[in-house]
């Protein structure tokens, strides 16, 4: 059997159906989808052997792992075809590629921003996207936070904003996989200049990148209380002509579960009310839930974004997700924004997730290490509907993964590699990042654009940015 | 006036008592002690400006800073005599180096086993230890964990652990200051065949470690449903007259709070009762308080540990720290041991911190990011009773810090030096780390011991342990 990449002696952690695990294994792709995977001794199969090369598995200062070969002379003999670059596995875990169902990159230049202020969104964001936002910003700010997301191991993310046609370019050059919603709001905003301007701007989006390789393009009305019920409506039925995800902020504040509660009970039995839950919306945070609430999301095949970090930053309670998952629901993990979470890495929301389960519901037993992995990858995928193409390492699914050294002290002794995974892997032990069979990311670096030019043009927005956001940062004192 | 070491362009977090932030500062060190601290303009002081050397600010792979000089001709003329060692210090971050206090660094040889399961102190730590702990196993898991630790940034570090002098042995080879405590229990333990054989062995722990100028020994009497009240009197009267700390578990666990309940109210009024409460106690965990027990807390001058990553992981409810602070109760953050926080790094922890506060004060505002970097520094030094030495940097104190490169994408932009500290770094960020004015991190790298060998001890002790563990783990299947 031929293949572009075969890398072999890393412990694979898959995430398939059956919680397969190779220590060691090997995986081998070609035309960008995985062709084999399994115990390393199958890897022949594929061409020689990689534990002919040097020994990587000490730990040490490790990078991308032992290149052995990138071609030539097969020492298995003439009838297996050679893999065009071989990579020595040892050392190494490969696990999928981690799956952000919710951000918005571009809020990059803002990190950090207004911290620790109350109605913090309508106080202080709003006014300052208003401000500041511009399509250069976006582009900038979109490909410097994916530098962040690459480096750590993200390899698909899901993203709300505006010029979402800038996040689809940065992620074309960053190399990574998303689905990305352009944001229809009721006011003003920076890229459309009348209320729900962005419904058009959402259609010449999709139009524009419908059927690309990596980017999904959709709607992203922004939440029940600054999108309409007829404008709901609207985008529900177009969404469904154009066969494109939603993704919307659902039932996330203390305001708006009041606001929805008299008339409607909920802010999610409002939302069935005018037809808008089905397997194409991709509900984000869902804090503020009731057990109707949880059978209906369920009953209606909605997907739920789950952002710990970010929830628990802004002092909301702890959503229950470990009940969204047991009714059934399609459940992935997010960062949400850089402004929201701070931390773009998903190891952190991945550590964050269990512990704030365990809380919620007093047991230690409580989300086990590997159903929280499984959020942050297969479950991701299967809430943004992407579960054929990527989220776990089978073969015929596209080759979206990363490479992180085991070696490194906080990752070892491993008895558990799943809790290794969740509670123990930090962003620097990921070394290289796969996409669609690409590296996106080389010996830690991104390979898609050039890092020094991305943090200059991020210094020089910030830059422009300090002025206007002291001055709002001094009105809301 | 004249230095060893200057770093000159950093931007400094001082966390002293009026918040100073040097941006750009510059920072001198004397003897292991801080000679001299301030705006980068003052640096002229103790010799040569670093603004003539390279320029670092732009990001990229910046390492320990560029090494301007180390000696050599004064640009600044005769009188100013020049530092030993000048470093440019620009795009790089300084701050007090983290405290972490409350850990079992040995049981880095545990980490991951066992997880999730319920009761698993008794049913799994307390037999797993029993049959694996060693001294060799106590030298060389402790040493692969300070590795974690300093390359993380942490510079002060209080331990509770059977074979205590080994973890001495192996801080004072790794260079960390440190509070570390001689466990007492009243059952066979691995360093004493007799219950309560812990207390002799503390005393001569005492007597040989007592003095150094980093390890402080002491007693560590287990938790209150370990060690009986005639036993806690004796260890409290012993550490009165030897004036030494006492660490101890308090209030941590739901059985303990259920056991003195009926008879004292709760486990804090019981140890009240037998004369335990007073500053030399710092008290781990302190999950299970009621009003009047943070009351009684505060009036007898009492430290809290405070370590929300294993109380979360072990499904408890979240510690009220923000009501011990504001009771005035000496309050630091601590990682506890790795089978209980997993990550060692104080990254980890100080992200987690001010976001369970406010989830369980159900307010954004609460737990401001300046105030949750002070648990994690001057807090815990404070908790310690070693403020004096370490835990902020000012002139006097001895020179405990850490370096990051500031430039990197997850830390950039910063419009609030204390959320990118407690929200966005990671432990890569953390290029070099000093104690006692020693570099016992450059360049990412322990100075004080072969990290290979360290790497390589542990993965032999892992390997010896892995039977049993698995064996135990099938017994409580």
């Amino acid at each position: 059997m031929s293949a572009d990449l075969v890398i072999e002696g890393a412990t694979i952690i898959t995430m398939d159906g059956q919680w397969r695990l190779f220590d060691p294994g090997y995986i081998a792709v070609k035309d960008g989808a995985i062709v084999g995977i399994g115990p390393a001794a199958e890897a022949g199969a594929f061409g020689r052997s990689a534990s002919t090369g040097g020994d990587a598995s000490a730990g040490g200062d490790a990078s991308t792992g032992g290149d052995v070969s990138t071609g030539g002379d097969a020492s298995t003999g003439g009838d297996v075809p050679e893999a065009k670059r071989h990579i020595d596995g040892r050392g190494f875990l490969i696990m999928p590629g981690f799956v952000n169902v919710h951000t918005h990159v571009a809020m990059a230049a803002f990190r950090g921003a207004g911290e620790d202020r109350d109605d913090r969104l309508l106080r202080f964001l709003f006014p300052m996207e208003k401000a500041l936002v511009t399509r250069e910003l976006v582009h900038e700010a979109s490909r410097f936070c994916m530098a962040e997301m690459a480096r750590s191991g993200t390899t698909t993310f899901a993203d709300m904003y505006y010029f979402e046609d800038e996040v689809a370019r940065a992620a074309d050059q960053a190399g990574l996989r998303c689905v990305l919603g352009q944001t229809v709001v009721d006011f003003p905003a920076p890229d459309a200049a009348e209320p729900y301007g962005g419904i058009s701007y959402a259609e010449r989006f999709i139009d524009e990148w419908k059927g690309h390789p990596l980017v999904t393009p959709c709607f992203a009305p922004h939440a029940t209380y600054t999108v309409d019920a007829d404008h709901l409506r609207v985008i529900h039925g177009r969404a469904e002509r154009l066969d494109v995800p939603i993704l919307m902020h659902v039932a996330e504040t203390q305001a708006e579960a009041a606001r929805f509660k008299a008339p409607h009970g909920s802010a999610v039995r409002y939302l069935d009310s005018i037809g808008l839950l089905d397997p194409r919306l991709v509900a984000a945070h869902t804090v503020y839930l009731d057990d109707d609430d949880i059978a209906l999301l369920a009953r209606r095949g909605v997907a739920a974004a789950h952002c710990p970090a970010s929830n628990a930053k802004s002092g909301r309670p702890i959503a229950q997700a470990w009940r969204l998952m047991e009714a059934g629901v399609r459940l992935g993990l997010g960062t949400d924004g850089p402004v929201s979470g701070n931390g773009m890495d998903m190891e952190g929301v991945l550590c964050l997730f269990p512990k704030l389960q365990k809380v919620a519901s007093g047991r230690r037993e409580t989300m086990a290490s590997r159903e929280a992995l499984r959020a942050a990858t297969i479950g991701g995928a299967e809430a943004l509907g992407i579960a054929g193409r990527t989220g776990s390492l089978e073969i015929g699914k596209r080759a979206d993964f990363l490479m992180a050294d085991s070696g490194d002290f906080n990752m070892q002794p491993v008895y558990d590699w799943y809790a290794t995974a969740v509670y123990a892997m930090r962003p620097h032990n990921v070394r290289s990042v796969w996409v669609d069979g690409r590296a996106v990311v080389e010996d830690g670096h991104m390979t898609g654009f050039d890092e020094a030019e991305a943090k200059g043009a991020m210094g020089r927005i910030a830059g422009d940015c300090r002025g206007e956001i002291a001055r709002l940062m001094e009105e809301i004192r």
